[in-house]
């Protein structure tokens, strides 16, 4: 049995200045080979009703992002366990050998204004799951600590031991952190789709209009990387297999 | 003696609706562990009066780039060779192991009309250097297949070898291959400031109206990775090294 | 259809003092996902009835290694040919980003006597392949560095590529380049085989009676590692499966 | 100020069959970019009179590996901790993504008759640390899950980021876990220092008279690695830097 999904790319010849653009291809994925992986969907402020004082700033509880993830991923997470696809995670951790000096914790103090060495130490409310998007029971938890989920973390090992090639994928942010995951995992051969209703990155004052930013993350993976469709595309997917 | 250079950063806080924007603050490079990393300035076109009719479609010769690689690139790395810095190339090639299975053999098939089983073969136009901008005597020159450049080759190894801790990167394109070879730089701890008149990327038709995936890929870089400077900015730093 | 072959590995329980020793597996590996890998076995000296004058010191033919080529290697090579196995070599190089500060090369200066900064400027006799074990047309030659053949390389791309899960390893030597590299192949996921009549290693004067140093290294894959077998089997076995 | 000691390497030439042998030379090493490593030093049983019911077979505590830790490591360390030098720790773990078809875990359960899905469970008195050698505040611990401590871990960026490019090396086993780790160390350019009295492996039947796998652990090690020494002089070196 496979899982046809409709996947969508971009296509940029003949030229730059004159693009296709958009195509779509019926993907035939291997239930038996294929992942489902869950970017950084870490922090308390997805459950109901809770006050969660230490989310401020950059990690202030956004309302968008919220409803991404409890109307989108979460259902997107049934559909994938119903069609019993491996479900992993990918999370932030703070690693035990950063220090002072390295680069990435600079650079959050000033771009951020977020000193990880005090701030990531856990516990905390901005590394913490909410309820109803933490790891089931059996389903793998992968630390990181840079952007990509590939760099100085076990998700190759898992995703091998799992004899997984083909990889739907959710999360956070579709530029940062899932960009690169993807990215990388183009790099090794995994077939990626990710779901584009299931990703948002933040806008800056430039590109706020037509929300640019993460229409070109979105874009960049389907010029770049591998292929897009939407969660409800891959819920009847997986609907179409156990019915099958 | 030490560069001192101007790096430009952007700062998202206090929160992203709301962010700061640019800064500035004075780095102190030490020259004796400071390298200047070249990325895919490769193909014929950039040298005078000639013709090469192997570059079409996604690989015609853009006026603006040879005006980059003429104008900014080069003077550059002048610059850094006077001051004494080692420079590094980054390029494309056709790696042993590809076959018809290989996922970004087939999404280069699919979105650039570009089977580089055939295209890359080498020798061809498109990844051959032009020689205005070929590495000099001496000066390494790293082959990768992927975008990063820290992706299965040497160049960490490179750059360990001569004990670089800070890169000064120019070339192509933002997003893609310097974007991401710059991101695992920073992964692996080095501090990186980016040429910003000395990088380019292709925009979508959304985004040619003020040239924001460009933009957008030097703000990733600002918000993300490292710094940015301008050319002449670099230039006028090693040029004060000299004279000190 | 299966490439049948019996492994034998090594048991250490109960206890390290009172190990119960060798045992065998019947291993069934798929041939349309299993690889045939010859690590360094490059170096004139082979073929028959020439002179090569640059090979001497630690590079001087060794008549054992000779025939190991010739009378077990190539045999073996030849019937992974006719199951259909992809052939992959590894031979070392000299890498561009090498300086005279390289760890390694200072290595090899004082343990060796061999400034590969020098001695292994292609072309020479001691990197050249012998026409007997060249690569075939078609047939991927990645290139290392240091003894693995999974550092800074694109071995591990090029098995994906081929779906490989198995690995039937020969070469040089069992203790260094071959015996890192299927380590890190079992890393990685790969169930090994090394053709225990395809390796071998130097002896120290305390370890050439018995050829213990070789004894060792063969102990170790079995022990920690993977699986031996002999060439004979393994033809055999490849024999079986053409005849099936 | 530098640490000044005495490394012993092992020359193959003029030719294997008559090689020079042992020679040493007067390393000086920057107390400001050395770093101390303890691998897999782990386990309940090194501490005075206390029972470990869950330490049997391959696990059972071995009073000669007791009296390393205790008399040798330990006192190394301490001295290690006077000059400055920033002690890491590799261990073992159970990473969340093993599974039945790891191939590690399978050898591990035909070679050892240990399931690590079950034994490594935590808390276990096999992984435990010991009093003794536990690590102290502030100093990382590294959790690997195969052989080489660089295989996916954060064991580089931790030593980057402390600007390390020497590693004076202890624990355990020589052959195994500590000798793939200084082999992978040589790779990225650290300068490697085991302290020979301060390691061990097993040996087998045919090796326990002259304890010749380890001998060839070690020797390994000068001829292909770095160099060694004993603790004792390192720990005069140490007491020579913190008097001078």
């Amino acid at each position: 049995m496979t899982l046809t999904l409709t996947g969508r790319y971009y296509r940029m010849y003949p030229s730059f200045d004159n693009p296709l653009g958009h195509a779509e291809e019926e993907l035939e994925l291997d239930p038996a080979r294929t992942g489902f992986l869950i970017v950084d969907a870490y922090g308390r402020g997805f459950d109901d009703e809770e006050e969660h004082p230490g989310l401020a700033g950059i990690y202030a509880p956004d309302p968008v992002v919220k409803e991404i993830v409890r109307e989108h991923i979460v259902p997107a997470r049934e559909a994938a366990r119903q069609a019993g696809l491996p479900v992993v995670y990918l999370t932030n951790h703070l690693s035990p050998g950063l220090t002072e000096r390295t680069e990435w914790r600079n650079l959050s103090m000033r771009t951020c204004d977020v000193d990880v060495l005090d701030a990531w130490r856990e516990p905390n409310d901005i590394l913490a799951f909410s309820k109803v998007i933490a790891p089931g029971d059996g389903e793998p938890l992968i630390r990181k600590q840079m952007y990509s989920g590939f760099y100085e973390t076990t998700l190759d090992s898992t995703l091998r031991a799992r004899d997984i090639r083909d990889l739907v994928v959710v999360g956070f942010d579709s530029r940062i952190c899932l960009g690169n995951t993807v990215t990388e995992a183009m790099y090794r051969g995994y077939r990626v789709v990710v779901l584009r209703d299931c990703v948002r990155t933040f806008e800056y004052p430039e590109t706020r209009e037509g929300e640019l930013a993460n229409l070109l993350a979105i874009r960049y993976i389907e010029s770049n990387v591998g292929y897009t469709a939407t969660s409800a595309q891959f819920a009847a997917a997986c609907a179409r297999l156990a019915g099958g």
